[in-house]
């Protein structure tokens, strides 16, 4: 039995979910709503360096809960998939710069590649960068994306095989992130969960719009499309998980809006709907 | 290895490849091209009445693949899933009159309902229509979809869920239909499809563009996305099929194009890269 969600204590929001705030904007934003969990993507931190990035998040006292993302692997030529660790490596960096203790992997794809060859490319990646991790005493988590973005973002489409790098890798720094949005559908879910245990680093929530008008940019409101978040969440509960619980959405609609009423309606959304 | 292909002999094209034109046009315009095969749409019978497309058809020479498509067992209301097996009997009776020996079920979902009840709504409706199926001599394929659909289109997204349906069904009567839009991005495809061995009914191709630009209504010509047909299609043959090789693309691209320009372009994605 999922035990009901009744403060915000666990409430954290990724940047991208308020994409238009710059990372003063969505520092003052989530401060003053009282949300006190923050991901932050790179792309947020690129406009400061993670020095200055850092002294801020410190300063607000947020909680830095993960950086997003790592990854992207697999590449055509051996220059490029060496380039794309070492940015692993700078993204582990400025992990750790910001207070971050994960990294968020997106595993990488490139179309037309063989699925099986982007694996392996995925896994040695990995294990390349995980003693830069482990230095730094910065997580990897790998996120299954959903299968509609098997093509070029991420080979790894459930969390069975998620699981099964894990299991490979076999170090504590390397875990899973379990994404409502990327795994609901899948009939394995509940049984993978409970084999990854404690190598659930992460858990990110939103929902699934019917119809979706957009590949990559319309996810929905908790509660307002078909996932039963609260039931993932629990069979998450039950592996022993009690960590933040992450925000993440897509969407060009909530862009849109004014995002202090965005942030208030998460706010709602998750007290009612996770 | 995979035997190249090399004449038109198993093409089969679905109605649906070619929605603007209707039964009469697409009979004329498969047979002047030289297209073996046809796979029927209710949508395109329906003008004409079953007796009468059976009649068009068989005068055609076609050879009629199968009829699209059953299914769509899952209901909120008991009267509802009783309305949708009796649509279900209809549509066996429509494959009968046309000469279709297969109907292909699209199984169905309801947002918001658990996946797993529907799942069990979907094996309680195949079952209740399998004994009509069986007295009109119509095999039953159940394709699974991909994850995406899994919202309102099915429940059944992997062929691993599809084959443990038909195992547990246990009728030579219900199989599956590998669909490489669907299937392709699946670790576990291999070894599903050797499993799935002579239930094989039918096999569908096309190609998954990137980017994607809508998720109904973009699939790619054969050759022009990332999935390795021949590879799959290898995996397919080598549990013996060697039944028709049918291309189902929905495009709104295609559509608009002149339709003889495009099965003359179907042709030779066919024989370039299935």
């Amino acid at each position: 039995m999922t035990s009901s969600i009744t403060d915000l204590s666990r409430l954290c929001i990724h940047t991208m979910t308020t994409k238009p705030w710059n990372l003063a904007e969505t520092i003052a934003g989530y401060t003053s709503a009282g949300v006190p969990g923050i991901t932050v993507w790179r792309n947020h931190i690129e406009p400061y360096g993670a020095e200055e990035a850092g002294r801020m998040l410190r300063d607000s006292g947020l909680r830095v809960v993960s950086l997003c993302r790592g990854g992207f692997f697999p590449a055509r030529s051996a220059a490029d998939r060496e380039a794309a660790r070492d940015d692993n490596r700078r993204a582990i960096d400025e992990a750790a710069a910001i207070g971050a203790p994960l990294v968020v992997l997106v595993c990488g794809a490139v179309p037309g590649m063989e699925l099986a060859e982007a694996r392996q490319q995925i896994m040695d990646g990995i294990e390349a960068v995980l003693p830069h991790a482990r230095a730094a005493e910065v997580k990897l988590a790998i996120e299954p994306l959903h299968p509609m973005y098997a093509d070029d973002r991420s080979a790894v489409n459930t969390l069975e095989q998620a699981n099964n790098m894990v299991l490979a890798i076999g170090s504590p720094w390397v875990g899973v992130t379990v994404d409502v949005y990327h795994c609901w559908w899948d009939p394995m879910l509940k049984s993978e969960i409970q084999r990854a245990g404690n190598s659930i680093f992460s858990f990110h929530v939103c929902d699934w719009r019917t119809p979706t008008r957009h590949i990559l940019t319309d996810r929905g409101m908790m509660g307002e499309g078909c996932v039963d978040i609260p039931r993932i969440r629990g069979w998450v509960e039950d592996t022993g998980f009690t960590g933040p619980i992450e925000v993440e959405i897509f969407s060009t609609e909530f862009w849109d809006w004014d995002q202090e009423q965005l942030v208030e309606r998460i706010k709602r959304a998750y007290l009612s709907a996770v």
